[in-house]
């Protein structure tokens, strides 16, 4: 590579003038003439010479990184808004750095901290929305975009899902099935996310004059392992529990799913699953799941948009992105049958 | 969270000592008497206080993050591989930090010349092999453990798959079972894991005198966009195609039987497929895809233990894993049938 073989005191020696000049004729600052500024941009494009742009940001005590922190870097949601984020982001002159944080507060604190150490250009969460995080988030002075999370008294920008209408649709296609038993798999107590599907799949049984029955919610912790040991006990007494499932995301879905093939449940016919996420596998053809997609395509779009607003005008209003919940409808949901369990 | 109340100046201020002696005493560095360190660390314990580790590496001018470097975080492999990675150097003290390259040596590059410039605590690599990244290598003064590569002049740490073994056991599984027109899709050809597996590919087929043929082989960049396009091509001359296929990946294995189910291409009946990785998808019971396990649980343990041994005995003797590969029959490969195509 052409542009790799000269460093900025090359450039300086070939031209005979000093290191500095030649830093701020590239980095565009006063200091350097007119007639000097074209000559040293001509010199450096004829050579094929590029400024290393991390030094550069180095030296100016800014580092144009953008941190994304998220829970679990298996879940292909996150992966492909983490790829998306970045993709974007570097065609705007910025690197990404990824922190997996397992979903524990403490490390995402800790990895928000770092952020600020290191005196990134900013920070992309989608994390807990716990009183630490806030308290955390308060004294962070880099923009700060929220990813499909809400806080109280947060009123930065943010992109989201309406994620009640997410859990409400995929309610409602169920009962559009006749399904009258639907049950919840929850995710994490403290996502704001999780919860307000929740609230919008109690809100149409509620509209729908279903009951609610308490057993048919359980909760994972969103870990792949999780989702085996769930579906392991919702089969071991699957005649007296909900025909159709509302699970917190495509992964969950995926993994409780498999369980029950492995064990001769039939999907849809015994049991209709619907998730959100629409991950790339689920559109697979032998997967086929029925899911609410979140658009992770124009999430990634906001995110990386807001957070380049931000530092590009830093006294720009804050927005709020609602993005509307698309279900799309593949073959893990079914009719409901009252005799599916009839050979 | 308790510990999360105080500052170290909280701690001086109570006991009424000085913030350097809190420092010292935590850190367990000289300065400090052992009655003072004990009444110092007793009093800590006591309230809960948690000393902030990276501020405190920050200012001893060492940082305990280890950067991971690869090419795509919506290939599983890597996701598991990098979760894999963390969670172990969590539980001793480091913080990883994933960096996705799109499988860009420029982005590589810049990704090492970061950790350097940060002055990370190792590098854990699993990126092209340029002479770009093999010079650039040559100036890190800082851990390094290369996963699944491997590099001509390289001799420090490192830990891989036996890539032409596992090349070789999925092209005599092929064998066993009839086929005797055996295809490749291979991936990056800068790669040594996928040039390793096609070198494995060709010497089954030589030892088992089976013609070698240069239509039956192709390339794909190991994005999912791509597996698509090349399926999309393969299958409509398939009649005159290999009837069994070594794939580079299962990620790109995984599209490709997802394009030929899509149109009425039965595998394995009409192609038998195996590929190489073992992600946890392609044990699903829908998917069931033959594979070759890289062992990444192993592969991740090495690839920490070896940069934990590097930055805690800096003399030790460097040490070249190689993993024994693992043929996992499933049901993506089936018998060579010659009436495939016929109704």
């Amino acid at each position: 590579m052409k542009n790799e073989k000269y460093t900025i005191s090359d450039v300086a020696k070939m031209l005979g003038v000093s290191r500095s000049t030649v830093s701020r004729a590239i980095s565009n600052s006063p200091g350097v003439g007119d007639e000097l500024r074209k000559k040293v941009l001509d010199f450096v494009d004829k050579i094929g010479y590029k400024p290393n742009t991390i030094a550069q940001s180095l030296s100016k005590g800014k580092i144009n990184i953008i941190a994304l922190i998220f829970g679990d870097v298996r879940n292909p949601f996150y992966a492909d808004l983490a790829f998306n984020i970045q993709k974007i982001l570097s065609n705007n002159g910025y690197m990404v750095m990824v922190f997996n944080s397992e979903y524990e507060e403490k490390n995402e604190i800790e990895f928000i901290r770092l952020a600020q150490q290191f005196n990134f250009a900013g920070l992309i969460l989608l994390t807990a929305q716990t009183d630490e995080i806030k308290n955390e988030l308060k004294t962070v002075n880099m923009p700060v975009v929220l990813v499909n999370r809400i806080l109280d008294s947060y009123d930065g920008d943010s992109v989201l899902l309406d994620n009640f209408q997410a859990g409400y649709i995929a309610v409602r296609h169920l009962i559009e099935l006749g399904h009258t038993y639907i049950g919840f798999i929850g995710g994490q107590k403290n996502s704001s996310a999780a919860n307000q599907r929740y609230e919008g799949y109690r809100q149409a049984l509620k509209n729908y004059h279903l009951p609610f029955n308490e057993k048919s919610v359980m909760y994972s912790d969103l870990k792949i392992e999780t989702a085996y040991e769930i579906a392991k006990e919702y089969v071991s007494d699957i005649k007296n529990r909900p025909s159709a499932l509302v699970i917190i995301n495509d992964m969950t879905a995926l993994s409780f799913i498999d369980y029950c093939k492995k064990t001769n449940i039939k999907i849809p016919e015994m049991l209709s699953i619907v998730s959100f996420d629409n991950i790339v596998f689920s559109a697979m053809h032998d997967i086929s799941l029925t899911t609410v997609s979140q658009h992770v395509d124009k999430m990634s779009e906001h995110a990386t948009r807001l957070i380049i607003k931000q530092l590009e005008e830093p006294d720009a209003k804050s927005e709020r992105i609602i993005l509307e919940p698309k279900l799309i409808i593949r073959n893990s949901t079914g009719p409901f049958n009252p005799d599916r369990f009839e050979e």
